[in-house]
């Protein structure tokens, strides 16, 4: 893992790290990515199992990882996912990397945090297709997953609670520090040259700023994608309207995280669009009514590319074998 | 990777490793597996990268690693794989631990080498759906990987045989060393208990280990698999026959390894059973006749268990983005 076991010296260099970017860069409206400081590693090394988990899939082929996929920013780089016997996903995965800094998770904001959200998936009947109860049966039925719940948790009961906090605890170390904008907010000025600066003024200029901001240049808020013009898409996603039940949240998603965008493409809730020039000014278009030069659009990506941070260095976990008690993966039945 | 990089002391520790065993245990039928010696890193680190591609597959959804997942003892535990558009496999996926030790690749050895083995799948419209024009021109696409290839096979031309190459260079890396087993052929009488030892000489003295020798306790040769009575299956395997064109070779099928057998259940070409004591009585019956009773069923598994080594640490591949000339990912169409 890349993130940094807690020792007093770590701890230290965290804080003067965070105290230093406060200081220098208060009045910027994004802020850097702090590495994980990771205070229960045992706790982090059972999440990081369970993400890699395919029995956590009624076919014991889908983990986690399969559409948040840590070789690839988090994503699964498709325009909407692979599930369980090939069905197509309803929208497009969006990345875990930072998905801590978000209000809420998924495109519509409905889990609270990321422990609601790993639930989901995994009782999804076009995701996993799993149950919780089956899910909860198999880990129970590993022994080496009960000593290490029991060593967690205290328990020799383990529940879905159980199974998505420690996901929950593993996602949260995804975070990716030291981007070179982050360098440069850091005060080294030459981390990222002079078209990245300039794409830079123009996001904050332009106004995407208003939306993506925070340290994960977004999540901070829900906006309404179609703003100023409306988005066509196929997509039948409704946004928070599907939360709320108000007709006025009908197409408001949550504003996705900007950092690691150069990986995490196709673009938008719908995925449906590629190319990182092409997302930025069709943004410009529908949010906020402007359209920009060639220059300006490139200079918008270097600053969009100057976001990709170090990226976690994931060791795979060795899952432990089944037993006689595990329920049997049903990977060819619908 | 546990594999340990080429220095002098680990080269000369590596030797002094492999030159006990054959002094200690020269007349033993299963040899000790010794750790990788990796000579050149940067031909592995490219083939990891593209073990865990999975833009080597139509979907852009499946890699290498979703069969052969090395989380998992390098097998999918399932009777047979998920393939592109979630097709059914036609057999059940061999381990890639130790691979490099056996004859031949496949359950019926029609490719010679781990090179050749590792085109198949990707142009397999069962498996990865793709076509190695394609693969290639994928990888042509992105900067990080023309640069890599270059540096490695010196290449601005890179083809479907440098591709399969590096993954077969990777391949080789993934061996189990210092088994329980090992450990007591090296010397170490009390690495296995009583138990497993008196499995080992029922495992020697039964037959076993006519098939089942060297130092993957398998893959030196090929065997029907039904012997003395026939092996009832739905599978439509023929084995052999289909290599050979020979009557005499149908339901012949590489002998597989049994190290890590522990992991990579469920057994046979057909993946049709989950139980290690299961498998074990049927082999003895239909292979050679026999009939265990329940302590020496039990003491063959404990041998058997005592053949899972330490697994490749694998730190997962940061795969390069796509760029505009990189072909689209068609998961969903047939």
């Amino acid at each position: 893992m890349s993130s940094i076991k807690i020792t007093a010296t770590a701890l230290a260099a965290a804080i003067t790290t965070i105290f230093a970017a406060s200081c220098s860069v208060a009045k910027e409206p994004i802020q850097i990515i702090p590495a994980a400081v990771i205070t229960n590693p045992e706790k982090v090394e059972l999440g990081k199992m369970l993400f890699f988990e395919p029995r956590l899939s009624k076919s014991g082929f889908i983990s986690c990882n399969s559409c948040h996929n840590l070789s690839l920013g988090g994503v699964d780089a498709l325009p909407t996912s692979v599930g369980h016997n090939w069905q197509q996903g309803p929208i497009n995965s969006p990345t875990v990397l930072n998905a801590e800094y978000a209000l809420a998770q998924f495109w519509d904001g409905r889990a609270k945090d990321l422990k609601e959200q790993a639930g989901g998936p995994i009782a999804n009947p076009k995701e996993m297709g799993f149950t919780h109860e089956l899910a909860v049966e198999t880990i129970k039925s590993i022994p080496a997953y009960q000593a290490s719940f029991a060593s967690v948790y205290h328990t020799d009961n383990i529940n879905i609670d159980h199974i998505t906090d420690a996901i929950a605890e593993f996602e949260k170390t995804l975070v990716t520090p030291n981007a070179p904008f982050d360098q440069y907010l850091l005060g080294d000025k030459t981390a990222i040259n002079e078209d990245t600066k300039a794409g830079y003024q123009l996001f904050k200029n332009r106004g995407c700023v208003r939306c993506h901001n925070g340290p994960a240049v977004g999540g901070t808020m829900y906006m309404k994608m179609g703003l100023i013009k409306p988005f066509h898409t196929d997509n039948p996603a409704q946004g928070r309207m599907a939360v709320t039940g108000r007709e006025s949240d009908q197409f408001v998603f949550k504003v996705p995280t900007l950092r690691n965008i150069e990986l995490t493409y196709p673009y938008f809730h719908d995925g449906s669009v590629w190319s990182l020039a092409d997302a930025v000014n069709t943004m410009a278009d529908l949010q906020l009514g402007q359209a920009l030069t060639e220059t300006e659009t490139s200079q918008m990506v270097a600053f969009l590319n100057s976001l990709t941070g170090e990226q976690p260095q994931i060791v795979m976990p060795i899952l432990p074998p089944s037993t006689s008690k595990t329920p049997i993966p049903v990977p060819f039945s619908k």
